[in-house]
């Protein structure tokens, strides 16, 4: 192969990542992540690993003891919990608020689920009493829904779902990737069973990462279905008594054994991304829950101020919407992906297209993690307006940025 | 949650990581992972999407189409293959010649698969009339083998196999995690249908990345089971005729859809870990093929030499030993964990122990990647030789450094 096939050195564009997701990574992320590995079963490294279960408790404000890494991307995660928990024909309760909640039904349809789904417009969410009466025909063995779903920028409640899953013996699953560090998530007040989550949304890391919590519960239903490895199992070991999972990667129950005091060999845990994991939760738990969650939800209300003062119209129920997420209608006549390219070409903006039902329709400008900031939202407001004027749409010049600063003390 | 509770400053201490795997990155590598992030559709993200994909041609010496990265580590790319290529009641013969061929009859009997094993004695390799002879009995579709089982640092020979499968009609796919970029693998000349592999041994990276690469008949086998997320289907779409895949994480086809021009939305890339996975590629194809795997070949035979000369004895027919990774007996009367602590807190080093049959018997050490070089094995030598002197064990002093530098020139 010659050089010329080698390709440059990396250094990749300086980008403001405004979209729903990935985003800029926090400075000491990146710094983290660099860092020199260690052996798997150094004594740091397992320090490491029990600091990550014991911060990622904070983040998901629960005492659950299976709190740990998911080694893939946040559907990983998804995958891991719905592969662990449901047995082939097992009953699952989803509803589908976006296309997140799609993938739940993909994922638990391919494990070999019996999924029922409650349909909601995109746009809007799921109501207690819609949940508890399918769980009263269904009776399902797991309730699993997403908190925030992006596409349609949408916040699901769950204050009100744990307990009447509690009442009818129903395990609740949630995938907060979107949602977690933006807004409000409450797993053990909420009752919720299990929770899995990336890194690359308000927690202000890369994708690749995927923490997930399990309530004791959840986890005794997966203990069921333990199964050690023949290359490592001992010769007193005594299998689960329910179906084996169908996946040894995401198989949970040797997951737990991992990252437990049994410490016994699955996969080459990442270090690298557990170093960034580690990273994200301590510039969380440093700042404090509720102040981060303030901080989104200051950054985002004055994103969607700006944009509507600008002249144009949010998108969906603006009662459920997400602090990390909007979502906006392309204006008539204009070409969405074509403003989408100006902005990344002319101000090194990226903001984000929609899929399926929304395609073409809606714009949707993330303000997450390190860029939840006054200046990324000024910043990204002036821009568009600036692209909206060059296409000659009618906005009210000037009075996004004043909308937006108007929610910021001088 | 208290300022104690958030744990110092990342800052993992110096090692030299000299057992199976992982060991120290490239300084390069370091350096590619920390880079900026940016959007997962931005062209420059696509482009180096598209580059990976042609430097991992490179790597694995293959004109494959499908060479990409999946996003876990390197059991993520095993289960990925044997998920999307073995559909439940299909057969796979698989040789066992450690404990990475029982991972391989684990994963492929969880995804539903009749497997058959050729069962080899630790230390030795299986022969191609061996094959042969099993594919004739058992017809399977799948033969599956690793080709460096570092649990015995054997190097299964694969050169005559293809051509068996081949006029057998049989796919062959190879886990070279732990070979490949420290011994010869020549993936079309050898007619290997897929391969997957991961960062964290010879390429010299962090765990957490698995590139794979599939010839087109595998390709148009996994095709044939192709299914298009609802979330994102258009009207038209056709679905495949053979049986879905059963996980969407591991789904080659939705993932070859993802690098492909379709660029169909799947997981949300592992930039940083994509960053490291191309850096990896760039050093190892800087550097060619021949002289990287010479490297291996120099640093591992130095090891042997200087072990033998030592006093010690090594593990496993010597033949097809691999040349990264050696097994030494533990000297009589030794506990094998102590000495390998004393190197750690005294010098730093890590070497590796060992599992199932060999536990307690025989120490693994690695000469990977960055470390396949004079100074670590000299290194290594001398401390392990400090070590065992101050355990009153019988070595001939000083000879193992000699017997190593012999392997270079002054």
């Amino acid at each position: 192969m010659s050089t010329s096939d080698l390709f440059e050195t990396l250094d990749p564009p300086q980008r403001l990542l405004m979209g729903p997701g990935p985003i800029n990574a926090y400075p000491r992320v990146h710094q983290a992540i660099s860092a020199s590995l260690i052996g798997q079963y150094d004594p740091v490294m397992t320090g490491y690993m029990n600091q990550v279960q014991s911060l990622y408790r904070g983040v998901f404000e629960t005492n659950n003891q299976q709190t740990l890494l998911v080694n893939g991307t946040a559907r990983s995660g998804i995958e891991a919990v719905l592969v662990s928990v449901l047995q082939p024909g097992d009953k699952v309760l989803i509803p589908v608020i976006g296309r997140f909640g799609h993938l739940l039904c993909e994922i638990a349809k391919r494990v070999g689920a019996q999924v029922k789904t409650i349909d909601i417009e995109w746009g809007e969410v799921c109501s207690p009493e819609q949940v508890e009466k399918a769980i009263k025909a269904f009776q399902p063995k797991l309730f699993a829904t997403v908190q925030g779903d992006t596409s349609t920028t949408m916040n699901q409640p769950l204050a009100e779902i744990g307990e009447i899953c509690q009442r009818h013996g129903v395990l609740f699953y949630c995938d907060a990737t979107a949602s977690i560090a933006g807004n409000e998530l409450k797993i053990d007040e909420w009752h919720l069973d299990a929770v899995s989550v990336g890194l690359q949304k308000c927690l202000g890391g890369p994708s690749g990462s995927a923490p997930i919590t399990l309530s004791d519960r959840c986890a005794e239903v997966i203990n069921r279905r333990k199964h050690i490895e023949a290359g490592i199992r001992a010769a007193h070991h005594v299998e689960g008594c329910d179906a084996m999972i169908q996946s040894n990667y995401f198989d949970l129950a040797m997951i737990m054994d991992y990252w437990g005091p049994e410490r016994l060999n699955h996969h080459t845990e990442s270090t690298s991304m557990l170093y960034a994991a580690r990273e994200c939760a301590r510039l969380f738990l440093e700042e404090g829950v509720d102040k981060v969650i303030a901080r989104h939800q200051q950054a985002g209300d004055a994103m969607a101020s700006g944009l509507q003062a600008m002249g144009l119209t949010l998108f969906g129920n603006q009662q459920y919407k997400m602090n990390n997420v909007v979502g906006v209608y392309i204006p008539q006549g204009i070409d969405g992906d074509k403003v989408r390219q100006q902005l990344q070409q002319r101000f090194g903006i990226e903001i984000g297209t929609s899929f399926g039902p929304l395609h073409g329709k809606v714009w949707r400008i993330g303000t997450m993690g390190y860029n939840a900031r006054q200046d990324c939202v000024l910043t990204t407001l002036v821009a568009l307006e600036s692209i909206l004027l060059k296409y000659k749409v009618k906005v009210s010049s000037g009075q996004a940025v004043l909308a937006a600063m108007a929610h910021y003390r001088d």
